[in-house]
């Protein structure tokens, strides 16, 4: 017998649980696990089931829409392998991680191509067999620049986009084109060192501990729902050079995490926050 | 509305997630967290449950009752605020940690006493308090030590017992009275470096982390239900001395972290392991 | 034999280690752990020795001051045990972890009194003999009461202050009256969310680790060298009140430490960094 | 001008940081990274140094030969990138990670050729121009086996020998033809679960964290002088399938690590310990 796997998002009421179990069970599939979390603000049910047994998906989902609210997002069995697309720039060690682990299966996506606007990864890439586009972003305008990446990236459908360390900062039409579908790394320990040269600044601040902050992009910069965060320790021997080389194993790390998180559909996104069932 | 705690585990069945929320729901208790986990080997469910609402503790539990496997073993509110004694020698540093933390209201938790077979802590523990008991271990048998160890905490009704560096082996006839009520700070991070001296072992050995284990005591001697482990990274300038300062910290932090676990009701014993709803 | 502190900080230049160990090696001292770092923005030597052997500190001090740049700092068995003044508000986690560990000869330190702008912590304090001062910052201007402060500070002349989450800004003058010897616990991960209500903002930003950092105060607020900073990982079910309740584990575990390091010499300040020889 | 290394060791003795740094004065020599220890159990003085200014080595090594005591191991530039070979059977975690990592250079080494008893990883490894050779070790005896290995591996005269879960347990023999050369990573966190499934011991132990070791590979085996050791938590919910994949997780970032130390010449061996200066 499969694994299912269901999701479902709503305005929490009495009874819900109840309703939402008496479906599952009456269409004889078990509950191996569940997790569960309403957020208090904003007064919304998330659930995330993994079940047992011989699933007839639209009867479910069927059943399951005549007891929620009819606010409700239900996935039924959620894409298992999703397709990505990963925009680099220069940087090499994020995507390198990436197609390393996605050529062993250690990534449950298939990544469709690499887009970057610089040609610096083309080799590595093709090495794995994944096409390579290379869009730069030079000598045209923003617009132009975007809508060129928008045309690509289109063309592979994909269900997420991944920013390997892609140094152009897209605009909020781009964004909203793929809404809490892209995936940033983020080279500091957000909210600390937002903008250019954290790495600098964190040297000049003499901190103790450097971190990463993996994040899906919104329209605010930097500000996004945070997925995952990590931290590691430098100390009075360590220089900008040597903090960006430390950095890099944060951020792969703390990428890799999170899009694990993600693909595997554990993560649903609330207004700036992210509820995860890890 | 107060908060209340559910607690089930029975043989798993299809649909009990179901029942169960059924007769939740039908007394109009609104699930605020649930977890649950179905441990694969032994077949057995647990659950633990957050509700609010306005509660007829002997309805839900003889509703639920009805509705769960015979075998099922249901807490409704278990005690809220748990009664402990604590057992020690002559170190401080975990009985230091929890009686300064209690006297800050920081454990859910009453120690009623403390009782020690060294007079060392007497003067520390009278300080918040709390009563102190010496019984001593010599001149005496095992048996005639632990009949009276086993009288002085009787008395105190406690519904856990914390070793906090308590260096006596109990029997198991002891250990057989208080079954899954003992927690014991292990110095080391099992199964590394069971029995005497593990700082020595360690330090022989040149391992780059220590750990400490705090465990549910049974009758195999270090090999209780492990609860929570934790390491701290040493290296080549420590001796067994610093070593065993540095292991302080960690045997402190440690047992604090699993006693909050056991006080809030988020650990089940199943065999020789945890379900942790932390 | 003793074993005795040797620190240095001055201007590097040619050949200044092997001048140092020869005035050592001559006086017939060994040298166990030998640390050194030169800054290489400041071009400024730092040094740490543990020294074994009879030693002759002032001829040792004489000796060095000969063969090392002008500007040199040198300091030879600075004081083994520090006298400490312990500021204090309402909150208890840190002064009573520091408290409970001074009683049992863990801090190497002698704490001679708290002072704090309110009374909650006097009975606490007075249990472990250690004389505690009421300074209310009421009815009074901030010149008043920092006046009063310095005052029953200076009593005590204390080698270093520590403000063990005292809840009011200290002047310029005041702090610059004890230059690099007021230790501070800071409740955030530094440089994210300076200012007031950090777990507040913490929570509403959807943070997944939170962290604390212990840094010496100067003049600009949050702003000093950092000594430790220390991060925990929290997620969508923690609201700010139970974020508050995981920062004082780290607030309390990351004080200790710093002031561990601070207290056994281990500390350089460099403008507004440290450099720390762990 | 450059940057150079100096590793000394040799019995501990009166004077000799003044002896040594004399002969760098004396030679116009700056130090800019000094790190020393003397064991005390064996009296062993161990040094690296970090050197800037215009170097003849031959020259350096004879004065310093001329200071030391006569068993002194001295090093003057040791290789900068050491030559590898690395051994791996089917397992790629590990060679996938290091592989990645020197095609972009990360990695200060020469990745001269993988050696694997399999043939599973000749293709990966074979995307990066590195040569692949399988040795089987069916159908033959040991010693046939480790002859025909022996004689591969001499063929690129390695600095080091990296066993990237290299399954076969090589014979004393062999080893001591590579003395101190050969790393290993150990899937568990030594000394615990020692042998053949070590995560399969984990699961049915309960333990809530599991952790990995790399070491130098001496004749005891899994007991060899161990250089880094990492842990990540689990919990009730990991089986002992999703404890080997987090286990990878750990195994690949410990032997990076590790060879990371050694490569850059900051791990010393002390019988059965190592010495590092990170």
């Amino acid at each position: 017998m499969d694994k299912h796997i269901l999701l479902i998002s709503c305005t929490d009421e009495l009874g819900l649980i109840s309703k939402i179990s008496s479906v599952i069970s009456n269409l004889g599939l078990n509950i191996i696990i569940m997790r569960e979390f309403v957020e208090e603000d904003s007064n919304i049910f998330f659930m995330r089931m993994e079940l047992s047994g011989v699933l007839n998906s639209s009867l479910l989902f069927e059943n399951l829409s005549l007891n929620v609210p009819s606010n409700a997002v239900i996935k039924v069995n959620p894409k298992e392998k999703k397709d990505l697309v990963v925009y680099a720039t220069k940087e090499y060690h994020c995507l390198g991680d990436l197609l390393s682990r996605h050529h062993f299966g250690e990534l449950q996506a298939n990544i469709k191509a690499v887009i970057a606007n610089h040609e610096d990864l083309k080799e590595y890439t093709e090495k794995f067999n994944v096409p390579f586009h290379l869009i730069t972003h030079e000598d045209k305008s923003k617009e132009e620049f975007e809508a060129e990446l928008l045309i690509q990236t289109q063309y592979y459908s994909p269900d997420m986009i991944v920013l390997a360390k892609f140094m152009r900062i897209l605009s909020p039409e781009f964004v909203s084109s793929f809404e809490n579908k892209i995936i940033n790394i983020h080279h500091s320990f957000l909210p600390a060192f937002i903008g250019a040269n954290p790495y600098k600044k964190a040297f000049e601040r003499g901190v103790k501990l450097i971190g990463a902050t993996a994040h899906i992009v919104n329209n605010n910069l930097d500000e996004g729902p945070i997925i995952t965060q990590r931290v590691i320790p430098v100390d009075h021997t360590f220089n900008t050079r040597s903090m960006i080389q430390a950095g890099r194993e944060v951020e792969r790390s703390v990428l890799f995490e999170a899009l694990k998180l993600v693909l595997e559909d554990r993560v649903f996104v609330s207004g700036n926050k992210t509820i995860i069932f890890s």
